[in-house]
């Protein structure tokens, strides 16, 4: 059968698709028995040489959107607009969409998948989260018969990298997002990754599908990693983690928890052992028990074969005139748990007078807290006179654990908390 | 939709088959469309009290087989006959099929897949292979666009427990073994998973997916763990290696290299990560790059996952009456690597008398057998006036290092040759 496509913009991962679906034509229709036709390709520069045949480009969004003859939209432009309006359009013309778009999904997807429910035709977004590492076909096919119980994951490469850096070479963050930019990891405004953006985004669509329910990025709680501190990943050498930028969603008590921020992972944790700029997502499910997905999240390549992966996908739903996904359901207005009610263990690190008392003033403010020390370290600090110490706590509430760090960042005795990490 | 389910067998994967289905129907279906209905379940013993209603058991497999009424029929017996034959039986009376059985779909996957393409019915069996790990998906939908380069794996979880044992408790094999039979991890003969054999039927299932290729479980070269000597855990740790079950495919140069043994696996490399009887399968393809899967791959809970999702994943296609995987090829008689021209690195320990010349004498044969040295430890032996001596290699031939290994065995100087691994 053929599939008749119009791609949506031709940079890193369109001229990767474009590349598989002109180059590969034959062999992929041997294999899958899908002639994958590219029939147009929306390029903001027309006159920019470019490796595919001059008829397929255009530079008008109609003529991709607006020819009936095309039957699946290939979204790859990214941002929020025009990419929402186009694929709004597709789908109400009634074709079918495959997006890498991850803003777009985030804010928009619930309201996309419905619309298309409602026009009888797909959306598909494997390539909007995690690269080719399949992971929405996991929520929506392999995990259904499982209650998703929480997500733990590594969705950022280039903070991965910048942390990766910063752990290895003793570099402090602003080196390390410079190398990470020179070695193509990080954009020259590197906010949206080093701030959680991206992460975030990620995030609440995987928490979307794994919970049926909207959650929108602004309800992810978010830390970026701008004041990971060098000093702490020899600590936590010491201690046996390593400081990863978590992305965790889980639903304890029946409201959705959602939240991305940097932590310090056990050693031993699967999480902690992701280099570079890889993603790693730990799934556990109430049949599964635990999952972990793994590969590179990013770039043309990784991104292309989940989109032409899509599109074989597709094809075979449209070739039968029907379509096999789960429909897709999304609780409107889902309970959060607010950040205050969170519990997790927790990591300080504080500057304190060398002198009696400091122990137990801390210690009955943490108590008092309703936080329970897990562990202490206490070592010469570089300043004279002063000592670092480092806790990590069991299991608390958010609420008590910044009480507690602000009650001991006013005692007399202490002169600065330098580090506040939850510990997963 | 309904979904009329007939089960055959219910053992620790079916019982919990079962349970899902009959205990979560009404949420399963509120979430996914799907009111799956158990209709009748095969047990051997009638008698036997169970947790669910006596009126859908039956001794007879005809009353499953032969019932119209039920579109899907769900093979949990195991064991090569009689459940072939059942499954062929359905097939044949247009029923669709879900199974979680790798020694038939190993032996006769191609067959029944064939059949059931012809019949225009569907095979499921995600559950024959690691679990709950989405493994069959991820290559027939997800990877789909990819040639896929390399499978590297920890398919056996009994082994992989049995060799962690061995590593951390520095246990002989048969302690560990007896270790893992009391912890419920092997079974009372545990032949079938020291020898390889299970890993060798997962193996040729994910070989035939990946290749599109007839891979018989015969065509997995295949050496067990009953050999694995304690003493190379403590060389391993040493150079930097874990000792784990491999189990790996590739198609250089077109033919297909399959083969299951122990293997020095980096202690870097995501495998060497796989604790206790965990699974996990790395893919290369050649768009995603690496990417990396890992879960429970054995057990009631994470099988009865995958089986339910793939009914679920079933009566979408159903539903519209049309079937939207990919038709699966295979190449009747594709080409086989022999084991002779395989190409790996090696680790080769050997106990030699402490005198001049031995180095001498063994460089020299691996110089003559094309093999070359990448690192030697030489240390002293429990026994007096001997050295045991260490070497890794770099790539080469599978013959020059079997005859090397020979010719070393022979030197009047060399005691014995303790250990030889591949090094992945």
């Amino acid at each position: 059968m053929e599939l008749q496509v119009g791609l949506l913009g031709l940079g890193t991962v369109g001229a990767q698709v474009a590349e598989r679906m002109l180059g590969r034509r034959e062999a992929i229709a041997e294999r899958t028995g899908v002639d994958l036709r590219l029939r147009r390709v929306l390029v903001r520069d027309l006159a920019r040489p470019r490796g595919i045949p001059t008829e397929l480009l255009t530079g008008r969004p109609e003529d991709i959107l607006d020819d009936p003859s095309i039957q699946v939209v290939v979204e790859l432009i990214g941002g929020e607009e025009p990419a929402r309006d186009y694929l709004e359009r597709a789908i109400r013309a009634g074709k079918h969409v495959v997006t890498a778009n991850k803003v777009v999904m985030a804010k928009h997807g619930p309201d996309l998948l419905e619309l298309a429910g409602a026009r009888d035709v797909e959306v598909y977004f494997e390539a909007a989260v995690g690269g080719g590492i399949p992971l929405i076909s996991t929520f929506k096919v392999d995990l259904i018969a499982n209650d998703i119980e929480q997500i733990a994951a590594v969705l950022n490469g280039t903070t991965n990298y910048v942390l990766g850096r910063m752990a290895g070479a003793g570099i402090g963050f602003q080196e390390a997002v410079a190398e990470a930019q020179s070695a193509g990891f990080a954009e020259a405004d590197p906010s949206s990754d080093v701030d959680g953006f991206d992460a975030a985004y990620k995030l609440s669509i995987l928490a979307s599908i794994a919970f049926g329910a909207r959650v929108h990025p602004d309800d992810v709680y978010r830390e970026g990693i701008r004041e990971v501190d060098p000093l702490d990943f020899r600590y936590a050498r010491e201690l046996g983690y390593e400081i990863k930028l978590l992305a965790y969603a889980a639903r304890p008590g029946g409201r959705i928890e959602v939240r991305v921020h940097p932590a310090m992972v056990p050693s031993h944790h699967p999480l902690a052992t992701v280099e570079g700029a890889n993603n790693a997502v730990q799934i556990t499910g109430d049949l599964v028990g635990e999952v972990l997905l793994w590969g590179q999240g990013a770039g043309g390549r990784p991104t292309a074969s989940a989109v032409v992966g899509d599109l074989l996908d597709l094809a075979h739903s449209v070739r039968k005139g029907a379509f096999n996904r789960v429909a897709m359901r999304f609780d409107p207005n889902p309970a959060l748990l607010p950040m205050a009610e969170v519990r997790s263990r927790a990591y300080l690190r504080l500057r304190a007078l060398d002198e009696p008392g400091v122990l137990a003033a801390v210690g009955s403010i943490f108590a008092e807290e309703g936080v329970s020390i897990a562990s202490m370290i206490q070592k010469d600090s570089v300043e004279e006179g002063t000592a670092e110490l480092v806790f990590t706590t069991h299991p608390a509430l958010e609420a008590g654990l910044q009480a507690a760090r602000a009650r001991i960042a006013g005692l007399d005795q202490v002169k600065t908390v330098g580090a506040f990490y939850r510990v997963i």
